[in-house]
């Protein structure tokens, strides 16, 4: 894994055009030489970003917001309980994204997103997001229907104009002080087979496997692309798209730990200053305390 | 501090009657040698809160509302930062009570913290919380106009009545899945006015100094006897009170640790069962995963 991890994994604009998901390496050069050294570097990074987090909330000047999207297994839950426990849970907050309920699926299919973004001073982490609307929804258009689409309107044109929806919702948010980081955790079909297998062998992970989701296995290359699709025409200089090859967990934690950190590592951002007046009043402030004080000792 | 921190500190039924915060100790024996001793403790607890959260978010069982209140300076973030990190930020929700919005004035007084209770799974946190509304507000009855309610109404019969309503609530919550551990830091006056002068002196905490605020130190008494009324009458076996003595911030720490330690240590939690269904599917699904891993290789 090279030193500068975040540039490596970005798709940049000019990698758009020829972008192909499926045919994006799953694993890489490995980032730790072994168990002992990854604890290490993890739990370095971990403390950064605990640092670059206070001053990003003492400043309320703007916000982050971490979208991790990723097939079945790939390791999302383990990248929010590994790379961001340790930051201070007042500044953190994780939203899941479920199947929408009766109530969101009257709105519009960014409204509960809209209703989720961080406030400023916040690092809102997403753990899947409005690209499912672009991933799932694209693979099983029937799902259109609850919101008042016909599947059958869904053409190519039609997923276009949503990606460019998004792009200029995103850019909306991003020129609104929302830095947007988004995150594909990759991981290969043969490595899915392996996690889910472990899920079966391993009864206190049972709780964690759901038959169902084995049928969406099926259609593994129409989710590459509709992903793909996703990630090419989403992938901005505001809103970047970083594409990890996760089929070694570790690996990809700490991708994603650098990743945060890059974005984390703005140094302009300054602890909210004193008015003038107030800093005036402090001396008199001070000298009324320090006498109440002795007057108690 | 004794062992068994949680039992000394909760206020109890038959402590209510002649209970009086201003006479509560705001120091106690410490329940650690040196730093290197607190460090090691603290970091033992959080492991263990760290674990069981994560049965309590996977059984989807019940919830836990943790709320905090205290008067400024007595160190409700830092108990969030150090006792709450480490936990799995996918679990816990903090959630920070400002000054009511209009729209939340526009509501009962209860509306808003209707909106922020967790759901089964999750921890909530709160810093501050419906009890300013029987606290900053009973010191201040004015702030009562701009909810349409008359100050010169504000009795103490129209306190008691709002304490009894807070506890009711409470127990409905309560008996829907939510188990309530309400935590009051108690200072001295003396160590907040020692805890502003730090923050005097050190311009890197200036940003947490706000010199409007100083002028609640002059009603100290009268949110002792707000607070000491609200903890005696809502101190109950489904929503408990604990008064941690907070003059030592690490020694409160390690107590508000041992309280959480106490209420999430109900080993009944199972992690959710597969369907029995869905387990006679497991041996077909697992041959075939192998099939296919072997196919690949």
């Amino acid at each position: 894994m090279p030193e500068n991890i975040a540039q490596s994994l970005r798709i940049h604009r000019e990698d758009r055009d020829n972008f192909n998901l499926a045919k994006f390496p799953t694993s890489c050069l490995s980032g730790y030489s072994d168990h002992a050294d990854y604890l290490e570097k993890l739990g370095a990074l971990r403390q950064i970003l605990a640092e670059r987090q206070e001053r990003l909330y003492a400043s309320q000047e703007r916000a982050l917001l971490v979208v991790l999207q990723a097939m079945d297994t790939a390791g999302k839950d383990g990248v929010i309980e590994h790379v961001l426990s340790g930051m201070n849970p007042q500044g953190v907050e994780v939203t899941c994204f479920k199947r929408p309920s009766e109530t969101e699926l009257g709105h519009s299919y960014l409204w509960r997103h809209d209703g989720a973004l961080p406030a400023r001073g916040k690092i809102g982490v997403w753990n899947r997001s409005h690209y499912e609307e672009v991933g799932v929804v694209r693979v099983h258009p029937e799902y259109l229907a609850a919101r008042g689409i016909d599947p059958e309107d869904a053409t190519k044109r039609f997923w276009n104009q949503r990606l460019d929806e998004i792009k200029h919702w995103e850019r909306t948010q991003a020129s609104n002080g929302i830095e947007i980081v988004k995150i594909f955790l990759h991981i290969s079909k043969a490595e899915q087979a392996q996690r889910l297998l472990d899920r079966i062998e391993d009864p206190k992970k049972h709780w964690k496997f759901r038959v169902a989701d084995l049928a969406e296995r099926e259609r593994w290359k129409e989710y590459m692309h509709a992903y793909g699709a996703a990630i090419a025409a989403t992938s901005t200089k505001f809103a970047p798209w970083y594409v990890v090859p996760a089929d070694d967990k570790s690996n990809a934690r700490l991708a994603v730990a650098q990743i945060l950190e890059h974005h984390l590592s703005d140094d302009a951002l300054d602890l909210p200053k004193m008015s003038a007046e107030d800093l005036r009043k402090l001396p008199g402030i001070r000298r009324e305390l320090m006498r109440e004080l002795q007057a108690h000792r």
